[in-house]
């Protein structure tokens, strides 16, 4: 019994379509924003330029000299200027909108005052605005455009368009800390590891860089969902668990399918038993990463801890018996927490609002992250991660073969503390021990300069996110250390410029 | 006045055409075999083997996905075998046939049994019989195919190919340690810096990793060349210094031309001011490169300290005081050492018999090295390093246009001391100071792990040369100190295998 969608996405921002209500609740299928409206509005967070960046730089045949427009956000309020070396804090874009994920980013502008620094946010080549081949249409028609989308190809751009813009603003002495969430994160680790030589010092926040090849179990993303739930309660994980069976069961009875659309208010176009137990494990998957501890309008709209709602309305007793009713009320929080429109949910077309759908393309050529497994014990269905699955859906999405092996080729991972003991410097890695994807991280220190730094209570890179005053103490403390951190580099790099040069 | 070629080759191994003898001197144009007889038969020295090597690591185009045919040598007649994890050696191929490279690399065969070493050489591609699209005539074409050439390539495939070799030997945990001169040194360097989980250290061997943009004064290369000149005597290069005027003004003389070419014994078929210059430049370039402490036939046949017999030649009275005649004397110690078939020179059609036609396209794309300034104390004539004439030769040749600033965006170069300082380890730099290219190689110790070693007295990557009895000392204790460090790599990584996993 397969439940889960073939692939994860680290944001899985795909919104259910909008289609006109068909049921007779007073509650609608939110269209996630992943910002509020001020912030959407509010130009000042940031100017838009773009800069003209080769296609391949790896190669020279005619082909690789072809341009594209990448798209960088630029904020310069804070930032001390060239002349006193004030520091640079570049944010590596992942998978999605640039905006998105500045506009999610809020710790830069936090701290920036304090470092006088100049922000930068980088969007990943094939991605928003920065596309190749004349538009997304041309970009992502074939595998001969798409193969230009790889991670090695963003670093290299990153590097190059850093390089030209501190040339640019005579700020070649201002030291780079690059930043980044999840894949951007994973970026970031790597290009402090690659590009020594362009920035000083990297936070990787949630970058599960070890999810690859068999460094770590197929089974570990899933067993921390489980114990996500498990720990708010024995039950709402029973229940959960049980879920998948009683579906099936549903679904093969006569009107059971129907029994089921409606009870979950899926739309009439479309639903099968695997549709909708991909819908449900979707939500569990993406709350356990947003399991923030105040309220989110990230991925959806969220409250604080949403995992404890969730339990909360499995084990309340208000909410009836009937374990499908039970259930609806868990995945509403994540689906349709605001409540305020009449929709449906339509599994048959979701919308890609954050453009996150280049990530499909990656996840069938190098990042071939074998996270899908589940154990007895786990939360979803047991079964086995099927590297053949992946490959033969490759094959018939894009005719491509995946290289699973290529990540690890290029940048390692394979006993990362010994490798890495006496190589490199200036790394933290991140990890909420709540987020599924802190199975893959960096979990313990590999040297005096490359830290972990892990939140048992934390989510997927909480540290990034705008803080509060609701925050609690933990991430206070989790970012107060980041912020030492890093001040310590970009110290220690001042010394080094006194010693060497003056 | 522009007496040197365009760019110059590491290795000018290209031998002028034999032709019927046109002179009555008993002496030939020899071709150099770079190799002794006995050394081109003993098929002991290696196996060979091949690897199917993918075109391009870094895009996931269809073309991306064609393989080829990647040449290794390998010999494992020392090795302790992967149960005793003992080490591996490999040699980073450069520009050329790697079978060349592996019988001029006699260091890491002295040096095998004392490390029970594997012996691995792989070739580069687009060099020897590591050539895809089926041939050197469909992959030297075009730059369709010839830019899938490429330093970041061959690193790749280097940790592409050992990963592979490494788990067929089931010899995942035996060390890795690469070694490279000249090109292959800088790959060798390059590939610690990026690829440290494949390797635990690099021996670079004259690898001017620092002679990209303007890190290295264009003036360095020219600089010690005229040094290793003037060391010898004052005398010695004043009359090259004035050589060059001379040959012009003979040349501009009614039969001047037909003059020298007489004089340089110069074939008939072709002969003009500049394309003598060159080869006269030529040969003062690569002896100052090859100046060893023992006979050598690596580029040509040449006897020990070879510009030590170039300036006697000029110096010694016995030659008579035409200057012409002085300058043959020299520059036959470099074509014609050994003296024994009566040949002309002809300057029109030189071929290449260790394959190294690929540089010139490398030296076109990323290989952009501006070495080629004099200033006015200089053994060739005044001039300054003109990126422009690079940049129209490569349009005429290939109509492709240099990315100069590449290899520094890609492996850094700029304040490598500092950047360096606290990232990275276990490199060697070795550099002889008689070494032209050494003005380009890093000559002070980074940190306590990244040391340069230098010989006042060395020539281009002499320590990587077969020791003989004649080796004067100096190059013992090199060669001693580098085997006493690499013994301490594998030490300490032996000692972290028992720290994390016993």
């Amino acid at each position: 019994m397969k439940t889960r969608i073939l692939f994860l996405f680290f944001y899985f921002a795909f919104s259910f379509a909008k289609t006109t209500p068909t049921f007779p609740f007073s509650t609608i299928i939110n269209t996630p924003n992943g910002l509020s409206a001020s912030a959407k509005t509010d130009h000042k967070l940031y100017d838009t330029k773009y800069f003209t960046q080769i296609l391949d730089h790896f190669t020279f045949t005619p082909q690789s000299y072809h341009t594209f427009q990448q798209r960088y956000l630029i904020n310069d309020r804070y930032w001390g200027g060239a002349k006193n070396m004030a520091p640079i804090f570049v944010y590596m874009g992942n998978e999605g909108d640039i905006e998105w994920f500045a506009q999610n980013t809020g710790f830069m502008f936090d701290i920036a005052p304090h470092f006088n620094a100049l922000l930068v946010f980088i969007e990943h080549r094939f991605y928003g605005k920065s596309v190749p081949f004349g538009g997304d249409k041309e970009a992502k028609s074939s595998s001969k455009a798409l193969g230009y989308l790889s991670s090695t190809q963003a670093l290299a751009d990153y590097a190059t368009l850093i390089i030209d813009l501190k040339k640019n603003l005579t700020a070649t002495k201002s030291p780079v800390v690059v930043f980044g969430g999840s894949y951007g994160g994973m970026l970031a680790a790597w290009f402090r590891l690659k590009y020594p030589h362009v920035t000083i010092g990297a936070l990787a926040s949630s970058a599960p860089i070890l999810y690859f090849e068999n460094i770590t179990s197929t089974y570990a993303f899933n067993d921390v969902i489980t114990q996500d739930f498990r720990s708010e309660s024995e039950n709402c994980y029973k229940v959960i668990k049980g879920s998948w069976q009683l579906i099936q069961d549903i679904g093969e009875q006569t009107g059971g399918l129907e029994r089921l659309r409606k009870s979950f208010k899926i739309c009439k176009n479309y639903i099968s038993v695997g549709s909708l137990e991909g819908w449900l494990s979707t939500a569990y998957t993406y709350t356990a990463m947003t399991d923030y501890p105040t309220a989110t309008n990230f991925l959806n709209p969220l409250p604080p801890y949403p995992i404890k709602q969730m339990c909360k309305a499995i084990d309340d007793p208000n909410y009836g018996s009937d374990p499908l009713e039970k259930l609806y009320g868990a995945v509403n929080i994540y689906y349709n927490y605001t409540g305020e429109v009449n929709k449906c949910f339509d599994l048959a077309s979701p919308s890609d609002q954050h453009g996150l759908s280049g990530w499909t393309w990656q996840a069938c050529t190098e990042m071939i992250m074998p996270i899908d497994g589940n154990n007895k014990d786990s939360i979803f269905p047991a079964s086995e991660w099927d590297y053949n699955e992946r490959a033969q859906f490759c094959k018939e999405a894009f005719n491509i073969e995946p290289r699973p092996n290529w990540i690890t080729t290029e940048f390692g991972g394979h006993n990362i503390d010994r490798v890495l003991k006496k190589f490199g410097s200036n790394i933290i890695f991140f990890n909420g021990l709540r987020d599924p994807w802190s199975a893959g991280g960096v979990l313990k220190n590999i040297s005096k300069s490359l830290v972990a730094i892990i939140a048992k209570e934390g989510a997927h890179h909480v540290d990034l996110r705008f803080s509060t005053k609701e925050d609690p103490k933990w991430l206070k403390d989790v970012r107060r250390k980041e912020v030492e951190i890093i001040q310590k580099w970009i110290s220690q790099y001042y010394h080094s410029l006194t010693d060497l040069e003056f």
